[in-house]
């Protein structure tokens, strides 16, 4: 049996719906893979005599409880208080986690406000943890059955305190059996598509298969138990990869560590030492945004002449127009590679959800052109993300 | 004091993280805005007894519950069920739910599956409620304290009965007071600086003060109750405004609608017919991004060169360099207004976390220079949002 595990997220934000709450997502994922069975998700506000209820039910329900949000330095941030109160751990001043605070803001040349001091208050025989993403500490805390961890609710400093300090942490502190999970990440096909694509394969009942589409890819998920044997894992995993094909842009839990897009062009491009130039239209700077950090990128360029301009044209103007845009660039810069990306459709088309676009995309490698044409429908944002990513995606498949 | 009430997902993929509860956030919000006090969300999985528990807790607590999924046809749907075994409600066949089930499969075309008569099975006294989205009714009763109406979890299906049978019902069955709420939206200013600026503002105690730290601003919330006198409303909020200052770009919740910086702009842009052209470097093409649909922005680059090559100068050299930069593309570009902006820090300060990079951002209006001057900490995207979003902030401050 795995230990169980409860999520409990604490603000008004979440109870109230101002925020969706997808700390408690992650989390949740987070735990199965490291081989706790998640139980509940329990979300509650700003009532400290709820806090006490619901801290006093996980203490003796869970073997693990993970607790996101109310560390902040305001008046209605009541965590600490609530543990204080509910496990008769009076809140002790930590001069380690104050020192913390105190460095966060002299490295922003800021004055510490007096408010954030209660961050440094943390419950008796609390573990602290470092924060280096933010002001409020996390801590942990063993009460009846219960482990319990609490962290900031911000979601980016919550995902690196958790991954850096509480996941090591949690996997010597539990007999753990992890599962195995491997996900083909995909662009340019749905979720549908995928299923027919994968209809003949031959799955095993121990073996759970699902699905994620996110914004930035679709993802096929394998979960295979703790013990499966690793040659059957990967002539099961090829199986997938050879009927998804091309779409597949990288494999997660195996050998190599992957990311999104963007990053496993990175590893292409840092391998053949190639630069980049670009002008893009319909993505309006978000392919260039994708691309930050990556010295690679050379030049980025939106224009709206040029953006605009090319919404009645033909197929064939629009790659003949690309094309001279594509070699004048190629001209200018020293990049070794070229991209250029242009959109046609109707003058309000990127704007209206229910009309769509067609982007034309031109890569230039030496004296040779790629293109590819995609059809994007949807709200002006996905549409802005599409054609950045199915633009970068002629370039992850030129250089694969 | 308005009903409590509570929302309760029941379902595998909400508990395993992989579906985000949108559902929970959406019904709170419609709950708030009807004049609940929503108290708690609680999510668990496929177990019948972790579901009779949680029934059996919330019945005492409550006043009101919308719990959603657990409806379907299949095995691991469980509600109706631990409803009937919870509240000691046999389950009843439903003749007219049953008709209603067959005509959905009838006006496809398709025989009605065996699995699907169950979802025609209610709870003894349970009051129907007519699905025409999908297959599985809804239903609600009373149980103790508790009003609890029980829908299926597809998201299209539950909003449309809720909009349509359920919220009319509670509007009668409840004496509800909805509450008005105002957000301030703020950037640049952390919540601990928020809590020194109104320190001294005396809040009456029937209005909830909170705030929310997203990654694309600080929001200051005041939750007034429904009676509250228009005419010291505004004259509360106009206090929070004078004392946020500047840093206010729009405040929600009185007449006009507002939305994100780029929105706020966009209405101080068209109504004073400006156009922009930008060079970004930190922000690395996320600012024109944020200003995608917006056709006063004529231009944007990204330049490896320009970026890189001012990472070591002085600030009087980079204010320079930024105003001559600035002089070329007024020449350049037809834009009445140019924006550039320029960084410095160490060589890998922009990817590295925990070094800062200052972000200088020059505004050319016509024959003047306007100028910020921010330090950015954290993650590299982090910093790369913060840049564009600052350095859009200068332009607003200008254009105010």
């Amino acid at each position: 049996m795995n230990p169980t595990l409860e999520i409990f997220s604490q603000g008004e934000e979440i109870v109230t719906g101002q925020t969706v709450d997808t700390n408690a997502a992650w989390l949740a994922q987070e735990a199965i893979h490291c081989g706790f069975t998640v139980t509940r998700h329990t979300a509650v506000g700003d009532k400290l005599t709820d806090l006490i209820n619901l801290l006093n039910d996980i203490a003796a329900r869970a073997d693990c409880c993970i607790c996101t949000g109310g560390l902040g330095p305001t008046s209605d941030d009541l965590t600490a208080e609530a543990v204080a109160s509910a496990f008769n751990r009076p809140l002790e001043f930590d001069d380690i986690a104050f020192e913390q605070i105190k460095e966060f803001f002299d490295r922003r040349n800021r004055p510490m406000p007096e408010v954030n001091k209660k961050q440094a208050l943390l419950p008796q025989t609390a573990k602290r943890i470092d924060n280096t993403w933010g002001t409020a500490p996390g801590f942990a805390l063993q009460h009846q059955r219960c482990w319990f961890v609490f962290l900031p609710g911000v979601p980016s400093e919550m995902k690196g305190l958790f991954l850096e300090h509480v996941k090591p942490d949690l996997l010597t502190r539990f007999t753990l059996q992890p599962p195995h999970l491997v996900s083909l990440k995909t662009l340019g096909v749905g979720e549908s598509a995928i299923q027919e694509l994968i209809k003949d394969i031959k799955i095993p009942e121990t073996i759970e298969l699902g699905f994620r589409a996110g914004t930035d890819d679709v993802q096929t998920k394998l979960l295979f138990p703790f013990d499966y044997p690793k040659t059957d894992l990967d002539s099961l995993v090829a199986e997938f990869s050879q009927c998804l094909g091309d779409y597949v842009f990288a494999i997660d839990g195996l050998e190599e560590p992957t990311g999104d897009l963007a990053f496993e062009i990175n590893k292409l491009m840092t391998a053949t030492n190639h630069t980049l130039a670009i002008i893009e239209t319909a993505s309006h700077g978000l392919l260039a945004a994708k691309c930050v950090g990556y010295d690679w990128l050379i030049q980025a360029s939106y224009d709206k002449n040029i953006s605009q301009s090319n919404q009645v044209l033909s197929s064939s103007e629009l790659l003949n127009t690309a094309k001279n845009l594509a070699l004048n660039l190629q001209e200018k810069t020293d990049g070794s590679l070229v991209l250029v990306q242009l959109y046609t459709g109707k003058p309000e088309a990127l704007k209206d959800k229910n009309l769509a676009i067609q982007v034309l995309t031109v890569l230039r490698v030496d004296k040779t052109f790629y293109e590819s044409i995609h059809t994007i429908l949807g709200p002006i944002t996905r549409k802005q993300n599409q054609a950045a990513l199915l633009s970068l995606d002629l370039l992850r498949r030129y250089l694969k």
